[in-house]
């Protein structure tokens, strides 16, 4: 658990993009992002307040958040500096890149020093038991997508976004560097040991009220062979009652794989489901969310209606649409 | 890879099962295991000769293999003494254990002096590349199962053995500790990170031949909510041209897993064939391995003979029948 509130760190992002860690963050978690911080030439801004270390501190910040991909995979002198700050300043320091924290002798130092954490959230912090595949009490729904990076942690902080505004009790379980960061809680999927893959989703989504939902962050693709095998780990571990079906429409071929094509959303469906009911009979796809972001507004919205009305499933665009008709669905069964 | 031949160490083992490690090299393996040492009290055997430390040195044995489970998990004082010995008379040692020959202090400090290696097969010695997914070269033919511990291995080995005994050009690829063990060199999937499945898989089956064959040691089942992330990894890793379904039909329930039914043959068809075709289009399930160990002989035969015509696929066990009908459909096609 990472302590909040949050300050940002933006560095020196030569561009908006270079920070979209912090800028999710700060999307989905406003009420503990309460500031950033910049270093000279940085190009990007999340529209809070800009602080000092020392401001943030008095205003309660607890954490400092790496908001920003490094260039070259080298903490460059211009943010150690702060950083060493930071530590001596008493924050916490936590990040999602390659590169680690931890491995920074200065960096280590300062934090034993002062008794303060540095958390790189790639690295998982348990020993996960083999899963059992036991049934657990409370809802869950999980979201799978017909590649990587088409929008399944959007999704997902989406659907968590509109079951809060209802009073629902739903968590999301992050199983990304960015979705942890996000939460401040989650597990690092992709870096657990595979005998231990299951077992360490049924860690994270335990037993819970009937009427909680637990909405987990789905990662790859069942169609993305680098990767298939940690979705199917999703699938199983995670035992969803409802799947989100995640799919951008524009995309030549599969990401990284210039050799594969994407698969269609029947297809994921048709393969998805099956899978899905070996640890959940009951299982059911719920919805569907389309990335229309590369598409011209009337095209996306024809597209989004011919999905739905093909598979009689609520489609929408997160983004721009909310999830409001997927919450919908997901209640009402 | 592992220095050969070997001399198989059976310790103190209590039954015959404790040392079924040693006996998969042996009945594998005979023209590489040269002898059998044994500590008092040892109740198996592998018809083999016995030796001395020093005798087998003399034979030209080169590696001590553990073939035995040591009982809860430690190392004795009188496996210790022998394993010392081994190592002063410049044995290296190999073993596939939960517990690991390297976390023994003496052990480690042993080889180190008489420059020898201690090979712990569970640990993965290189760093894998993420899967990339291209087209290999050379034939792949990979055994997945209903469960569990059906007869992958074992399936796997008699098909290699009958390409072998045709001069076929054909490498077993091993995927698990006894598997590593019997060949000499695999890689224990089980214990690779999440992201390198794939990767890892793809590095043990390379380019090849046209004409040579790599048979995959398959590992877990789809079925196995456990390790159902194993499976999918290998089967999108290894790219196999050909399936053999392997299956036990009198288990009563998925193994551990006492809440799961175990997947008709059908069914493991139709799931895996799908999956199968994302990494490899002209992949084909080509034959199946029935364990039959556990039935009637009259019983076994007519199951077979009934999945036989029901699958018009070749149908045997490999135990009994061999793997003869199985390669014939293999190079036919």
């Amino acid at each position: 658990m990472i302590k909040t509130p949050y300050l940002l760190f933006l560095g020196d992002a030569p561009d908006q993009l270079a920070a979209k860690v912090a800028q999710g963050i700060r999307d989905w978690r406003p009420d503990i992002s309460i500031g950033q911080i910049k270093l000279p030439g940085c190009k990007a801004d999340l529209n809070l307040k800009n602080y000092t270390l020392e401001e943030a501190k008095e205003n309660g910040a607890k954490t400092l958040i790496i908001g920003v991909a490094n260039r070259g995979g080298k903490f460059s002198d211009s943010w150690k500096k702060t950083l060493c700050h930071a530590l001596e300043l008493k924050f916490d320091i936590a990040s999602g890149l390659h590169n680690l924290l931890s491995n920074e002798k200065d960096l280590l130092n300062l934090s034993e020093v002062n008794e303060c954490n540095l958390i790189d959230v790639r690295i998982p912090k348990e020993q996960f038991p083999i899963g059992n595949g036991k049934k657990r009490t409370g809802k869950r729904c999980l979201t799978i997508g017909t590649d990587c990076s088409v929008g399944k942690m959007y999704s997902s902080l989406a659907i968590e976004k509109e079951m809060r505004s209802r009073e629902m009790k739903v968590s999301f379980r992050a199983t990304g560097q960015t979705g942890i960061l996000i939460s401040g809680r989650g597990i690092p999927l992709d870096a657990i040991v595979a005998d231990f893959m299951a077992g360490s989703v049924e860690t994270l989504s335990p037993d819970n009220d009937d009427d909680h939902w637990d909405i987990i962050e789905g990662q790859g693709s069942l169609f993305h062979v680098s990767y298939s095998g940690v979705t199917m780990a999703l699938i199983h571990g995670g035992q969803p009652d409802h799947i989100i079906l995640c799919h951008e429409p524009t995309r030549a071929h599969m990401r990284g794989l210039p050799h594969y094509d994407l698969p269609t959303l029947e297809a994921l469906y048709e393969i998805a489901l099956p899978l899905a009911k070996i640890s959940n009979p009951n299982c059911k796809i719920s919805g569907i969310c389309i990335n229309t972001k590369n598409m011209e507004r009337l095209e996306g919205e024809n597209l989004k209606n011919q999905i739905e009305q093909a598979f009689k499933l609520p489609t929408v665009d997160p983004f721009i649409d909310g999830t409001k008709k997927i919450v919908d669905r997901l209640i009402q069964e």
